[in-house]
């Protein structure tokens, strides 16, 4: 029962009724019949990777958690129509080694894909490290199957790519993380696979300049940029402190860090059109430094930089993670900002402002001294979120930029809401969920009329 | 007072109360409120252009013409963020020019696109040639400023590219035809410039081969792939009866025909691609001859035969348009099964079929003769249209790929709805319209309470 009530990051353990752990279409929608008869509220459950309290009961007195994770049939691959069809509770990466074997690709590609299940990744919108050439999870989405809070189901597996018939309903369940309904199958969009795949680490001055690259490369490299991400100096070290044994990539030591990745399929010459890049931005001097992987082990070496920074800042002890997105072009403004708005109220904190440069994402985290008493460390965390989230609103920017609201973020979000923004959400959910039994206390909190 | 109540081919004309024209967000606002208080409805309307009736009034003595033609200001082009943000009753093409004035590129690209406006794009979720490579328009909207229907402003204008706060509001009123609210302005991606196009006709022995081609462009090519038509042999004829100036771009028949296009940006090498893919297609023998367009005046001509295929239908007389699609991969079954079909029926028809491949949105159209009197020719496209859907249906397609379902395919719409969707396209509407004031009468009837 625990690990069902448990979040990742072992933050809250709660409690349920019961867990139910349905095998079909059928039998969630039986589920979910039977919850409305007793007047039982649900919390639906894909892989339990979520990092936001999505999907962690709130109330275990009143609430069920109904898992996906029996539900991982792949129903089809098909790619003379470049898509698929697959039940909720496949696990990410089980789907794409399925995908690559029919010689094809799905482009979702986030540290969690061992675990995390692709119902989960529809109902959070997910993104990660590929969302700046396919988009969102929303943009990889055909067609979905899901169990409304009556029990009837949704019926919506087309695998058309155009189909204009009115308001696109299936919107509305993306990114809605369980609280309109409850996504049982998803048919996806397929790409050919990339088998060409050049990955580059390079050194620069800034991080406008890390950015005035990014440009030139969404141009220079066209369609074919595939990841973009910014570093700062200090991942190598916390990288190094989680795996000691990782070769440094390069010599030297330089304000800011760009990890780009160009890939493609076919007759394109993603190697030549790297070394063409570099050639120009190097001999520009816009970068510094740099070194290119030529096969898989080195890119696999250079993108361990880049997740064995997350390891070792959980090593340094509990901290801020923050997953905020502002407009590119205020991207640097908004990490200076936000890093001297810290810097002047808790000198003592270190900030690791590192992110997905194309989308805007930036994920600024806080690491107080990992040595004060634990509830001087969470006064640090707190305080370091709201002067961050403060920087945030006068930049526009959004609290969310891909881990969602669940019950983590909901009361930043209330707090942030419109009237009008409101009035829309409630009426949608009390349109959908009059009784208000799905997922209740993610998100928003609603009022029985 | 009669261009706003009359459809784009003509073949309606209605009448309306008065047609109201704001010149700003406030305006619209103002107008919905007094609207609302003289229990009128509303018909927001854009360029016009639509082709299924969506903006053209059908209760002369109860709604207003909402135009949005004076709200036409550019608000801001950022190339520096890849976004602008621009009003609803702009002009596509005027946007476009402005876009590429400051280097960037806005994709969607369709034939009204001198007449068709933003906000009118966006409502429909327009389609068009670049769909395979960059979306619909959905997918091209960053936000949307809307007038909702008791004339609050949802002010949703954010260029943010990630943005993951819960449910997404803005995806209901885009592909709603104006029915839950008005698009004031649109915040929208742009991409870099593709300053390098290559065109190529191709000749085929089969539909069937025309789509093995296009998967293996889609996998040669990679995301460089911009556009894919089919054409039948009678494309030709028809463009020339209606441009009789139009040089024959290559000798012989083909049983069919593929235009494709390869564009880009920088540093890749768009003329060099097509010439290997080329090389490699017509050396396995399955193009069997082609033209290249080298030059913009060369390309141009390539697609005067697409885009004067319609003129020459137009000349032959009245005639069924469709705008349907189905799965890739029952593409040339469809067309195959649907013109035979018609054909049995009809052998005096001829039916004319071409359309966008990597979309699988086929335009199957019906010619009746046309010295038959008019209600002959109107009783041969009543029935094509019957038999061309039934075979759709039977090939799980969309009686509407592209063009929406305005009033003209309200009634195919309807029939085909199951009680779910109506169930939850009615709560949509009766969450956000109460009333029942916006576009009534457009893609379903609702009854009130």
């Amino acid at each position: 029962m625990e690990r069902y009530c448990r979040d990742w990051h072992g933050d809250v353990t709660t409690g349920a009724i019961a867990v139910l752990r349905p095998r079909s279409t059928e039998d969630v929608s039986k589920a979910v019949r039977v919850c409305a008869e007793l007047g039982v509220a649900i919390v639906p459950q894909g892989g339990n990777t979520g990092l936001v309290l999505g999907a962690t009961p709130d109330a275990p007195e009143n609430q069920v958690v109904l898992s996906l994770e029996r539900m991982s049939t792949i129903r089809r691959i098909d790619a003379d129509d470049f898509s698929a069809v697959v039940e909720a509770g496949t696990i990410l990466s089980e789907f794409k080694d399925k995908v690559e074997e029919a010689g094809m690709f799905f482009p979702l590609a986030l540290g969690a894909q061992g675990s995390c299940r692709i119902g989960g990744n529809v109902s959070t919108n997910a993104g990660g490290i590929n969302v700046l050439r396919y988009g969102m999870t929303r943009e990889l989405v055909l067609g979905l199957e899901v169990v409304l809070p009556d029990g009837s189901v949704f019926e919506g597996l087309s695998t058309l790519r155009k189909d204009n018939r009115g308001i696109d309903l299936k919107q509305l369940f993306i990114g809605a993380e369980g609280t309109l309904g409850i996504i049982t199958a998803v048919a996806v969009k397929l790409m050919p696979m990339p088998d060409q795949v050049v990955t580059a680490l390079l050194g620069l001055n800034s991080l406008d300049d890390v950015i005035a690259l990014y440009r030139r490369a969404r141009r220079d490299c066209c369609d074919l940029l595939s990841a973009f991400e910014f570093m700062p100096p200090l991942a190598f070290t916390l990288a190094r402190e989680a795996m000691p044994d990782l070769a440094m990539p390069m010599s030297g030591d330089h304000p800011a860090y760009a990890l780009l990745e160009i890939s493609g399929s076919g007759l394109v010459d993603v190697s030549d059109l790297m070394e063409r890049f570099l050639e120009g931005v190097m001999g520009d001097g816009l970068v510094v430094d740099g070194v290119v992987a030529t096969s898989k082990a080195q890119a696999r070496n250079l993108w361990l930089f880049r997740e064995g920074m997350n390891e070792g800042q959980a090593k340094r002890g509990p901290h801020l993670r923050t997953d905020v997105s502002v407009p590119l072009s205020r991207l640097a403004d908004f990490v200076r900002d936000a890093e001297k708005a810290v810097y002047d109220a808790l000198p003592e904190c270190v900030c690791v402002s590192y992110g997905h440069v194309g989308d805007g994402n930036v994920h600024l985290n806080v690491l107080p001294p990992g040595d004060l008493p634990r509830s001087e460390i969470d006064a640090r965390i707190y305080r370091a979120k709201k002067i961050i989230n403060d920087v945030l609103d006068g930049h526009h920017g959004s609290i969310s930029a891909e881990h969602g609201i669940g019950r983590l973020k909901k009361s930043d979000f209330d707090t942030r809401l419109t009237e009008v923004r409101r009035k829309l959400l409630t009426a949608a959910k009390t349109a959908i969920d009059p009784d208000l039994r799905m997922n209740p206390g993610c998100q928003l909190s609603f009022a029985r009329d």
